[in-house]
């Protein structure tokens, strides 16, 4: 059963959201994903918001470009986290996107993070899940140690590559 | 029965959409108002989208702040043409609810006037009409003329002001 | 006899203004659709936006990029509703474009659309045309249904995809 | 036993935190808050940021301005969901601390809302909370129900006002 | 007879575009001032940007705020040399009139000032008015050095207030 | 003898610095052309400047990118009129350049051109040039003329494809 | 002897630059200030920029705002470390300053600190001098606990304030 | 023993940092290269910053892109002079990597550069060593006689070019 659900403006948007996929797989939560579009299916937009909790949705990830409202009008239905991952434009790289996404107004969060951190997305929510959920969150202690070995790993790298400047 | 219908995001936009309603009153279009959120009363914001055109409503004005997503929330539910109005903010003077509005994806567009523009927005809502309505055609033309005189009017007291210069 | 005229400020804009008039050949919406250019040719703008309604068109689309302000120079001579197409410039995406055109002084409104949103120049064309023509209306309604069952067949796809994931 | 902890990098970002602490309190959330400097304070900020976990926190709330680390620098030491609340500026309204929070790189999310959307920091970590917490999750429905019903009311004030119009 | 010409879109901007008018008058070049709007008074403005040659005018200013076309319109129409004064808006400080004034298409260009640099609005077209008039020019190299005396005379009032440190 | 010097940051300015010298010498007006830093040939650029009006040069042209301080440079060493043409980069397309050029202190303006806008910038050269040069100001109407007519040409180019559509 | 120059561009900055002449004060450090304009005083900016490695000065602060080349021209005429301290204006709070100061190109660096941010271009300037001079070195250790404790004192207060909410 | 130590968030910085390195080597000044995150690595973050000094490290250059944090940890557990090269993004060309470089608060203070300036990086090392090393201080003056040489080289084979015109 899927604990986490993203929804993508568009199938466009597919190789982005693919990182939050990835991240979800690497940590074991079941995600489901759909395309929803705001503005283009607003009923199913609506179905799914209201209908996530019950099915046992506990995160929502909505990923959306431009006039990016996905995020908060899942939010509108929902009072599970939805976290926004705005979709990079040609518009000053995308600032439409973030800005229509994380200048919500007072009384609907919305959890906003990098234009395209597709992979934030992902963490994100398994650190949401981890509150309750200690193997999450001892996978999410290992993922911090690996990721900081791994960027040793490229400093080691990087001193080999300075011997020959 | 009102032909335009004018909703805001909240109370506080009221100052501002005064213009929008001075004008529309001006030409003598009958309008109706309400405070709708996108987030906050989505279910109102559907119903009242989706009923507005059976009402006689021809011309929506959407008036809203920050992630101003009112107006592609309505158009969203809706064929008639919907008139977004970016309220000022202080984030860049009002950029995050202009590209909010106006960078809305293929298939739902709104019309989107500028930062504050509510006498644009009333406006445009009467040329709309007026393309089926022929006295509002007319009142549009000698509103025209009116402006133009009133700037020449007020260049005339640039020059007597000038004299003294 | 051309209900909508779409003005364009260079050849070199027609890739994307092209995304208008397929929107509007798809609706049965005769346009004409010309090269003028504010700055250059302001005798034929002026020419063209003061006969067009005498000629019988109802809409005006203009397109433009950088100071653009082909949209609000045809509006001073015109009652009927323009259109404004800002196209995508080097300078921040274009953010030169659509300021240029959204920020309209009180008293000549132009209904802006998304930078190079011109698919929506046309939506919002026809959107205006159909206040007084049901059988546009009707289309209109089901253009809007056709984008929400094609939303749900990529939704479909999304799945297929997913089960390979 | 605080749930929640706030940390901000001044004590002048107070009035504008308060938002988020108010709305904790409204839900019964204990937390406790911090001046704590990403650069000023940083073996603070280390020591918090590793403790926060082991003391029972579960959520961080953390607010700064200008280069604003805080929220990055937290979520280096910790696992712990953290929410980024960016304070307004000077400069373009607060645009340095929105992109300075919510442009983190991969691995090291934060859960960005609104520059100076402190309401909506605090609902977040209530969301967050409530994923484990049903009497939590209860309240949410209500507090959403509320502001609809508020907002309505809202609408009934503009009604009234539109008479004397 | 008026070497210079100066129109502001608005009585509004004159606060501002005074200091354009007293370098006129320190220089003494004779100028004449209009409120002309390129979107309210679109044929003032063709009149008087075509008449302005042969009136005997060889430089003209044009002051405007918000999608400002003042500068362009005017230029549409004549090949005097046009000199655009973007005037301070709330939306980024004036980004809008700025771009909307400087980012003029290939073969009608206009000589755009600062933000509000009303001042250097008449310099420069004393400058251009010097190059065939050699009193003017000899006032300006006269102007070059009076401010650098004023400069240097508030580096010795720095001294003073230094020694009180 | 050039009457019009042309400076730029560095030789890869040329392939945009190019437009100005062939509108150059399209009007038959001669020009020298120089590499010269602000930042690198101070004293360069400050000889160039001072020299500049007694070897009868008449107005500069000074082409430069990102902190873009050759015309403000040029300009404080001279009193002829300097066209700024800010170069095209990186950072937002190039407004760091339009910025550094534009926001001119009040007492040593530049006539600044749109961002790569080298046409331009060789045209207003012209113009000022033919406030004193009346075969010049006849060449200018032509080219205005001829400009109209290209763009006409383009709309009959555009017809013969709309048959097409 | 000053070991430190500060050159602002009006005195107008001072009420900004002082911050930066507090914290050298502070640190002990002797320091001389002055108005000098990179565009009104050229020659001044030249003759304090060439001269200012024999009197003794080690680092120069510059203060601008608007298109700020102060920071680039000093720096254009001395080998010596150069401050820019961009001061905010009304076009994005000092954007212009900043970017004009901090673009610069290859070649000719300054090291540039916030929009306003005069504290630090003084502590800055410590920290260079501090590299050959143990006493400062140890001041500024010291400095650095001073703020830490200041911080945790900030703590303390909210601590209390926190027991009446 | 290295007198510079330069740090990147990321193997993929170095191509940039490239330039640092090469002003570096000229200058026949040692330095040392390091791959740390300030998000990702924070223990080594703290633990490089904090022995510098002691190791003989006099400036460190800190390369970061987005939301750039590694400038200000660094120079929070040290009092070293830390030089911010802005790494270039696809937001707005590097705004974000600039902006949360370079607006540090009070008491922290980075030295930053242009966005991908890492030659300026460098030679503003190299300024701050030369102020007790006057071996250092020679070649920097030699350094800018270079420079100033090579562009007059250009100019020449501009010239060259400009015959061909």
């Amino acid at each position: 059963m899927a604990q986490v659900a993203i929804v993508m403006g568009s199938n466009s948007d597919l190789p982005v959201v693919k990182g939050a996929m990835e991240k979800l797989k690497k940590f074991g939560v079941d995600f489901e994903a759909h395309v929803i579009s705001a503005h283009r299916t607003p009923y199913q937009a609506e179905e799914f918001a209201k209908s996530a909790k019950e099915k046992g949705v506990k995160v929502i990830i909505a990923a959306a470009g431009k006039a990016a409202h996905l995020g908060g009008v899942i939010a509108a239905y929902t009072t599970l986290p939805v976290i926004a991952l705005p979709i990079q434009t040609s518009l000053m790289g995308g600032l439409d996107s973030l800005l229509s996404m994380v200048q919500m107004p007072a009384g609907i969060p919305v959890a906003t993070v990098a234009v395209n951190g597709a992979d934030n997305a992902g963490i994100l929510a398994v650190q949401m899940l981890a509150l309750s959920d200690g193997v999450l969150a001892e996978k999410l202690e290992q993922f911090k140690e690996d990721m900081a070995a791994e960027v040793m790993k490229k400093d080691q790298l990087l001193q080999d590559e300075l011997k020959k400047f």
